[in-house]
Protein backbone atom coordinates (compact mmCIF):
# COMPACT_ATOMS: atom_id res chain seq x y z
CA UNK A 1 0.00 0.00 0.00
CA UNK A 2 3.11 2.40 0.40
CA UNK A 3 4.24 4.21 -2.34
CA UNK A 4 7.94 4.32 -1.39
CA UNK A 5 10.28 2.69 -3.58
CA UNK A 6 11.27 -0.26 -2.21
CA UNK A 7 15.07 0.84 -1.37
CA UNK A 8 13.39 3.78 1.01
CA UNK A 9 10.76 1.40 2.11
CA UNK A 10 13.70 -0.82 3.30
CA UNK A 11 15.61 1.68 4.92
CA UNK A 12 12.27 3.14 6.90
CA UNK A 13 12.02 -0.84 7.90
CA UNK A 14 15.30 -0.81 9.15
CA UNK A 15 14.87 2.60 11.68
CA UNK A 16 11.76 1.31 12.50
CA UNK A 17 13.02 -1.71 14.05
CA UNK A 18 15.17 0.30 16.26
CA UNK A 19 14.15 0.95 20.11
CA UNK A 20 11.70 3.78 20.98
CA UNK A 21 11.53 4.56 17.24
CA UNK A 22 7.93 4.89 15.54
CA UNK A 23 6.91 4.75 11.93
CA UNK A 24 7.14 8.63 11.30
CA UNK A 25 10.72 9.07 12.91
CA UNK A 26 11.65 6.23 11.04
CA UNK A 27 10.98 7.83 7.93
CA UNK A 28 12.39 11.19 9.08
CA UNK A 29 15.85 9.46 9.90
CA UNK A 30 15.36 7.61 6.62
CA UNK A 31 14.98 10.85 4.31
CA UNK A 32 18.01 12.67 6.45
CA UNK A 33 20.31 9.24 5.75
CA UNK A 34 19.39 10.37 1.83
CA UNK A 35 20.59 13.89 2.43
CA UNK A 36 23.48 12.87 3.94
CA UNK A 37 26.90 13.21 1.70
CA UNK A 38 28.77 10.25 0.68
CA UNK A 39 31.60 11.32 3.88
CA UNK A 40 28.48 12.04 6.56
CA UNK A 41 27.22 8.49 5.56
CA UNK A 42 30.40 6.42 5.60
CA UNK A 43 31.11 8.24 9.23
CA UNK A 44 28.16 7.00 10.47
CA UNK A 45 28.58 3.68 9.09
CA UNK A 46 32.20 3.47 10.38
CA UNK A 47 30.92 4.38 14.27
CA UNK A 48 28.78 1.26 13.63
CA UNK A 49 31.05 -0.98 12.28
CA UNK A 50 34.16 0.39 14.67
CA UNK A 51 32.02 -0.13 17.90
CA UNK A 52 30.86 -3.52 16.89
CA UNK A 53 34.75 -4.55 15.91
CA UNK A 54 36.98 -2.67 18.45
CA UNK A 55 34.45 -3.53 21.99
CA UNK A 56 35.08 -6.05 23.72
CA UNK A 57 33.72 -7.54 27.14
CA UNK A 58 36.37 -6.89 30.13
CA UNK A 59 37.32 -10.19 31.35
CA UNK A 60 37.20 -9.14 35.04
CA UNK A 61 33.97 -7.20 35.57
CA UNK A 62 32.64 -7.72 31.78
CA UNK A 63 32.06 -4.05 31.43
CA UNK A 64 32.04 -3.24 27.83
CA UNK A 65 35.58 -1.17 26.45
CA UNK A 66 37.97 -0.38 24.03
CA UNK A 67 40.32 -2.66 26.22
CA UNK A 68 40.65 -5.39 28.29
CA UNK A 69 40.82 -4.84 31.46
CA UNK A 70 38.49 -1.54 30.92
CA UNK A 71 39.64 1.22 32.12
CA UNK A 72 37.88 1.23 35.33
CA UNK A 73 39.70 -1.98 36.15
CA UNK A 74 42.77 -1.60 35.29
CA UNK A 75 42.64 2.24 37.08
CA UNK A 76 45.37 1.51 40.00
CA UNK A 77 43.20 4.51 42.24
CA UNK A 78 40.42 2.07 42.14
CA UNK A 79 40.09 0.01 45.03
CA UNK A 80 39.82 -3.69 43.97
CA UNK A 81 38.55 -4.75 47.08
CA UNK A 82 35.09 -3.39 46.94
CA UNK A 83 32.91 -4.32 44.04
CA UNK A 84 29.47 -2.66 43.19
CA UNK A 85 27.57 -5.51 41.41
CA UNK A 86 25.38 -3.65 38.31
CA UNK A 87 22.65 -5.56 35.74
CA UNK A 88 23.51 -3.46 32.70
CA UNK A 89 27.07 -1.91 31.01
CA UNK A 90 24.81 1.50 31.72
CA UNK A 91 24.56 1.16 34.85
CA UNK A 92 28.39 1.76 35.56
CA UNK A 93 28.04 5.01 33.48
CA UNK A 94 24.59 6.07 36.35
CA UNK A 95 27.31 5.28 39.10
CA UNK A 96 30.27 6.41 37.16
CA UNK A 97 27.78 10.17 37.35
CA UNK A 98 27.99 10.39 40.75
CA UNK A 99 32.20 10.62 41.42
CA UNK A 100 31.49 8.95 44.76
CA UNK A 101 31.86 5.29 43.70
CA UNK A 102 35.94 4.18 43.98
CA UNK A 103 36.07 0.78 43.64
CA UNK A 104 35.38 -1.62 40.91
CA UNK A 105 32.37 -3.28 39.06
CA UNK A 106 30.63 -6.28 38.33
CA UNK A 107 28.32 -6.45 34.98
CA UNK A 108 25.58 -9.18 35.81
CA UNK A 109 24.32 -8.88 32.44
CA UNK A 110 20.67 -9.83 33.59
CA UNK A 111 18.97 -10.51 36.26
CA UNK A 112 17.29 -13.92 37.34
CA UNK A 113 14.24 -14.42 35.95
CA UNK A 114 12.64 -17.66 36.07
CA UNK A 115 9.19 -16.37 33.89
CA UNK A 116 11.44 -15.51 31.36
CA UNK A 117 13.59 -18.80 31.74
CA UNK A 118 16.57 -16.63 32.55
CA UNK A 119 18.46 -18.63 35.58
CA UNK A 120 21.65 -18.02 37.86
CA UNK A 121 24.04 -19.68 35.56
CA UNK A 122 23.00 -17.35 32.54
CA UNK A 123 24.18 -14.30 33.83
CA UNK A 124 28.06 -13.35 35.21
CA UNK A 125 27.47 -15.07 38.93
CA UNK A 126 29.92 -17.65 38.64
CA UNK A 127 32.27 -15.09 37.33
CA UNK A 128 31.35 -12.70 40.48
CA UNK A 129 32.15 -15.91 42.86
CA UNK A 130 35.64 -16.72 40.73
CA UNK A 131 36.66 -13.12 40.85
CA UNK A 132 35.88 -12.94 44.71
CA UNK A 133 37.86 -16.17 45.46
CA UNK A 134 41.03 -15.30 43.62
CA UNK A 135 40.84 -12.27 44.95
CA UNK A 136 41.20 -10.03 48.27
CA UNK A 137 37.79 -8.45 48.62
CA UNK A 138 36.28 -6.50 51.45
CA UNK A 139 32.97 -5.78 50.00
CA UNK A 140 30.05 -6.54 47.74
CA UNK A 141 27.83 -3.63 47.04
CA UNK A 142 24.70 -5.10 45.22
CA UNK A 143 23.24 -2.47 43.28
CA UNK A 144 20.61 -4.33 41.30
CA UNK A 145 17.05 -2.45 40.16
CA UNK A 146 14.70 -2.37 42.72
CA UNK A 147 12.58 -4.26 40.87
CA UNK A 148 11.07 -7.67 41.76
CA UNK A 149 14.14 -9.70 39.23
CA UNK A 150 16.75 -7.50 40.84
CA UNK A 151 15.42 -8.18 44.29
CA UNK A 152 15.75 -11.28 43.96
CA UNK A 153 18.95 -11.42 42.03
CA UNK A 154 20.35 -9.71 45.40
CA UNK A 155 19.34 -11.68 47.38
CA UNK A 156 20.30 -14.73 46.22
CA UNK A 157 23.62 -13.26 45.53
CA UNK A 158 24.06 -12.49 49.32
CA UNK A 159 22.96 -15.89 49.95
CA UNK A 160 26.20 -17.16 48.13
CA UNK A 161 28.21 -15.03 49.58
CA UNK A 162 27.67 -13.89 53.27
CA UNK A 163 29.20 -17.63 54.44
CA UNK A 164 32.59 -16.83 52.32
CA UNK A 165 32.94 -14.18 54.91
CA UNK A 166 32.58 -11.35 52.88
CA UNK A 167 30.51 -8.01 53.90
CA UNK A 168 27.47 -8.06 51.58
CA UNK A 169 25.47 -4.37 51.37
CA UNK A 170 22.54 -3.35 49.10
CA UNK A 171 22.54 0.26 47.89
CA UNK A 172 19.53 2.16 50.08
CA UNK A 173 16.16 2.48 48.36
CA UNK A 174 13.83 5.10 49.31
CA UNK A 175 12.26 8.39 48.10
CA UNK A 176 14.24 10.08 45.69
CA UNK A 177 15.88 13.53 45.58
CA UNK A 178 13.39 16.08 44.42
CA UNK A 179 10.40 13.76 44.65
CA UNK A 180 6.89 14.08 46.25
CA UNK A 181 5.87 12.03 49.26
CA UNK A 182 2.47 12.01 47.96
CA UNK A 183 3.21 10.69 44.35
CA UNK A 184 5.43 7.70 45.76
CA UNK A 185 3.86 4.58 45.62
CA UNK A 186 3.39 2.62 48.82
CA UNK A 187 6.36 -0.06 48.19
CA UNK A 188 9.13 2.53 47.67
CA UNK A 189 7.60 4.22 50.70
CA UNK A 190 7.98 1.36 52.84
CA UNK A 191 11.65 1.11 51.55
CA UNK A 192 12.04 4.56 53.01
CA UNK A 193 10.49 4.17 56.26
CA UNK A 194 12.53 1.02 57.01
CA UNK A 195 15.91 2.97 55.37
CA UNK A 196 15.11 5.63 58.20
CA UNK A 197 18.43 7.45 60.10
CA UNK A 198 18.75 9.16 63.09
CA UNK A 199 19.26 12.81 62.10
CA UNK B 1 34.06 13.92 31.12
CA UNK B 2 32.02 10.80 30.10
CA UNK B 3 33.17 7.60 31.64
CA UNK B 4 32.23 6.07 28.34
CA UNK B 5 34.99 4.22 26.20
CA UNK B 6 35.61 6.44 22.53
CA UNK B 7 33.97 3.93 20.27
CA UNK B 8 30.60 3.92 22.00
CA UNK B 9 31.17 7.86 22.81
CA UNK B 10 31.55 7.98 18.78
CA UNK B 11 28.64 5.62 18.36
CA UNK B 12 26.06 7.79 20.58
CA UNK B 13 27.36 11.42 18.90
CA UNK B 14 26.96 9.16 15.66
CA UNK B 15 23.20 8.87 16.71
CA UNK B 16 22.60 12.48 18.48
CA UNK B 17 23.48 14.05 15.06
CA UNK B 18 20.74 12.58 13.60
CA UNK B 19 17.11 14.59 13.82
CA UNK B 20 14.60 14.13 16.43
CA UNK B 21 17.29 12.10 18.54
CA UNK B 22 18.26 13.27 21.69
CA UNK B 23 21.02 12.10 24.05
CA UNK B 24 19.30 9.35 26.10
CA UNK B 25 17.52 8.13 22.60
CA UNK B 26 21.39 8.30 20.92
CA UNK B 27 22.45 5.69 24.35
CA UNK B 28 19.49 3.03 23.74
CA UNK B 29 20.33 3.29 20.25
CA UNK B 30 24.25 2.65 20.84
CA UNK B 31 23.91 -0.30 22.63
CA UNK B 32 21.02 -1.81 20.94
CA UNK B 33 23.63 -1.69 17.67
CA UNK B 34 25.80 -3.47 20.36
CA UNK B 35 23.42 -5.73 20.98
CA UNK B 36 22.75 -6.54 17.17
CA UNK B 37 24.30 -9.76 16.01
CA UNK B 38 26.61 -9.48 13.02
CA UNK B 39 24.09 -10.53 10.55
CA UNK B 40 21.48 -7.61 12.04
CA UNK B 41 24.08 -5.17 12.03
CA UNK B 42 24.80 -5.87 8.39
CA UNK B 43 21.61 -5.61 7.21
CA UNK B 44 21.04 -2.34 8.52
CA UNK B 45 23.96 -1.10 7.06
CA UNK B 46 23.07 -2.56 3.78
CA UNK B 47 19.78 -0.86 3.88
CA UNK B 48 21.37 2.87 4.25
CA UNK B 49 24.09 1.91 1.32
CA UNK B 50 21.65 0.08 -0.67
CA UNK B 51 19.03 3.12 -0.22
CA UNK B 52 22.30 5.58 -1.18
CA UNK B 53 23.33 3.39 -4.16
CA UNK B 54 20.42 2.56 -5.71
CA UNK B 55 18.27 5.94 -5.20
CA UNK B 56 17.90 8.56 -7.78
CA UNK B 57 16.08 11.30 -9.00
CA UNK B 58 13.24 10.63 -11.57
CA UNK B 59 14.53 13.17 -14.66
CA UNK B 60 10.97 14.33 -15.31
CA UNK B 61 9.43 14.95 -11.82
CA UNK B 62 12.28 14.76 -9.38
CA UNK B 63 10.90 12.38 -7.31
CA UNK B 64 13.34 9.61 -5.49
CA UNK B 65 12.98 6.27 -6.94
CA UNK B 66 14.55 3.05 -7.60
CA UNK B 67 14.19 3.91 -11.48
CA UNK B 68 14.10 6.97 -13.87
CA UNK B 69 11.46 7.90 -14.75
CA UNK B 70 10.21 7.49 -11.61
CA UNK B 71 7.02 4.29 -11.39
CA UNK B 72 4.31 7.89 -11.41
CA UNK B 73 5.78 9.12 -14.10
CA UNK B 74 6.17 5.68 -15.98
CA UNK B 75 3.03 4.83 -15.43
CA UNK B 76 0.26 4.93 -18.29
CA UNK B 77 -2.53 5.15 -16.51
CA UNK B 78 -1.56 8.76 -15.01
CA UNK B 79 -2.10 11.80 -16.69
CA UNK B 80 0.27 13.20 -17.45
CA UNK B 81 -1.16 16.18 -18.04
CA UNK B 82 -2.03 17.58 -14.85
CA UNK B 83 1.23 18.15 -12.46
CA UNK B 84 1.09 18.53 -8.76
CA UNK B 85 3.86 21.11 -7.80
CA UNK B 86 4.88 19.65 -4.30
CA UNK B 87 7.83 21.23 -2.46
CA UNK B 88 8.98 17.80 -1.45
CA UNK B 89 9.12 13.88 -2.44
CA UNK B 90 7.71 13.34 0.79
CA UNK B 91 4.73 15.66 -0.03
CA UNK B 92 4.19 12.94 -2.81
CA UNK B 93 3.13 10.32 -0.20
CA UNK B 94 1.32 11.89 1.82
CA UNK B 95 -0.52 13.08 -1.77
CA UNK B 96 -0.93 9.52 -3.03
CA UNK B 97 -2.29 8.05 0.44
CA UNK B 98 -5.63 10.00 -0.61
CA UNK B 99 -5.55 7.78 -3.70
CA UNK B 100 -7.64 10.73 -5.40
CA UNK B 101 -4.92 12.41 -7.36
CA UNK B 102 -4.73 10.96 -10.89
CA UNK B 103 -2.21 13.06 -13.01
CA UNK B 104 1.99 13.33 -12.00
CA UNK B 105 3.90 15.15 -9.50
CA UNK B 106 6.97 17.81 -9.88
CA UNK B 107 8.58 18.15 -7.21
CA UNK B 108 10.73 21.73 -6.21
CA UNK B 109 13.19 20.30 -3.49
CA UNK B 110 12.57 23.37 -1.24
CA UNK B 111 10.69 26.75 -1.66
CA UNK B 112 11.77 30.76 -2.72
CA UNK B 113 13.16 31.67 0.39
CA UNK B 114 15.66 34.80 0.33
CA UNK B 115 15.42 34.80 3.88
CA UNK B 116 17.69 31.70 3.44
CA UNK B 117 19.27 32.54 0.58
CA UNK B 118 17.41 30.53 -1.64
CA UNK B 119 16.01 31.99 -5.34
CA UNK B 120 14.13 30.66 -7.97
CA UNK B 121 16.76 29.22 -9.78
CA UNK B 122 18.03 26.98 -6.52
CA UNK B 123 14.84 25.10 -6.93
CA UNK B 124 13.41 22.70 -9.91
CA UNK B 125 11.52 25.70 -11.36
CA UNK B 126 13.16 25.99 -14.85
CA UNK B 127 12.89 22.28 -15.09
CA UNK B 128 8.74 22.76 -14.75
CA UNK B 129 8.79 25.01 -17.03
CA UNK B 130 10.52 23.37 -19.34
CA UNK B 131 8.07 20.25 -19.20
CA UNK B 132 5.20 22.76 -19.56
CA UNK B 133 6.49 23.82 -23.00
CA UNK B 134 7.81 20.41 -24.14
CA UNK B 135 4.49 18.51 -23.23
CA UNK B 136 0.98 19.30 -23.54
CA UNK B 137 -0.19 20.27 -19.73
CA UNK B 138 -4.00 21.02 -18.89
CA UNK B 139 -3.38 21.92 -15.51
CA UNK B 140 -0.51 22.67 -12.89
CA UNK B 141 -1.78 22.73 -9.13
CA UNK B 142 0.01 24.17 -6.58
CA UNK B 143 0.75 22.27 -3.50
CA UNK B 144 3.28 23.87 -1.67
CA UNK B 145 2.96 24.29 1.53
CA UNK B 146 0.51 26.83 3.27
CA UNK B 147 3.19 28.60 4.76
CA UNK B 148 5.15 31.90 3.62
CA UNK B 149 7.55 30.66 1.67
CA UNK B 150 4.62 28.11 0.15
CA UNK B 151 2.85 30.99 -0.47
CA UNK B 152 5.27 33.41 -2.20
CA UNK B 153 6.64 30.03 -4.02
CA UNK B 154 2.69 29.78 -5.61
CA UNK B 155 2.57 33.43 -6.17
CA UNK B 156 5.64 33.24 -8.10
CA UNK B 157 4.73 30.38 -9.99
CA UNK B 158 1.45 31.12 -10.95
CA UNK B 159 2.61 34.59 -12.59
CA UNK B 160 5.10 32.59 -14.73
CA UNK B 161 2.68 29.76 -15.99
CA UNK B 162 -0.51 31.45 -16.07
CA UNK B 163 1.14 33.99 -19.44
CA UNK B 164 1.50 30.59 -20.99
CA UNK B 165 -2.37 29.67 -21.30
CA UNK B 166 -2.00 26.93 -18.46
CA UNK B 167 -4.88 26.42 -16.17
CA UNK B 168 -3.04 26.73 -12.51
CA UNK B 169 -4.91 25.89 -9.35
CA UNK B 170 -4.03 26.05 -5.64
CA UNK B 171 -5.29 23.57 -2.96
CA UNK B 172 -7.45 24.90 -0.67
CA UNK B 173 -6.90 26.13 3.09
CA UNK B 174 -9.32 26.16 5.78
CA UNK B 175 -9.75 23.63 8.89
CA UNK B 176 -8.62 20.66 9.41
CA UNK B 177 -11.42 17.69 8.94
CA UNK B 178 -11.85 17.04 13.20
CA UNK B 179 -10.05 20.50 14.32
CA UNK B 180 -12.08 22.73 16.17
CA UNK B 181 -12.39 26.17 15.20
CA UNK B 182 -11.53 27.26 18.88
CA UNK B 183 -8.29 26.23 18.49
CA UNK B 184 -7.80 27.34 14.75
CA UNK B 185 -5.38 30.22 14.26
CA UNK B 186 -6.84 33.11 12.50
CA UNK B 187 -5.05 32.96 9.11
CA UNK B 188 -6.54 29.67 8.43
CA UNK B 189 -9.60 30.31 9.53
CA UNK B 190 -9.40 33.60 7.21
CA UNK B 191 -8.93 31.00 4.46
CA UNK B 192 -11.68 28.79 5.86
CA UNK B 193 -13.99 31.81 5.12
CA UNK B 194 -12.27 32.84 2.11
CA UNK B 195 -12.46 29.12 0.49
CA UNK B 196 -16.55 28.84 1.85
CA UNK B 197 -18.82 26.90 -0.80
CA UNK B 198 -22.71 27.12 -1.04
CA UNK B 199 -24.23 23.72 0.29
Amino acid sequence: MSSYSPSIEKLIESFEKLPSIGHKTAIRLAFHMLDLNEEETNEFIKSITDAKSKLKYCSKCFNIADTDPCPICSNPKRDQGTICVVEDVRDIIAMERTNEFKGVYHVLHGTISPMNGIGPEDIKIKELLDRIRDNDIKEIIIATNPRVEGEATSIYLSKLIKPLGIKVTRIAHGIPVGGDLEYTDEVTLTKAMEGRREI
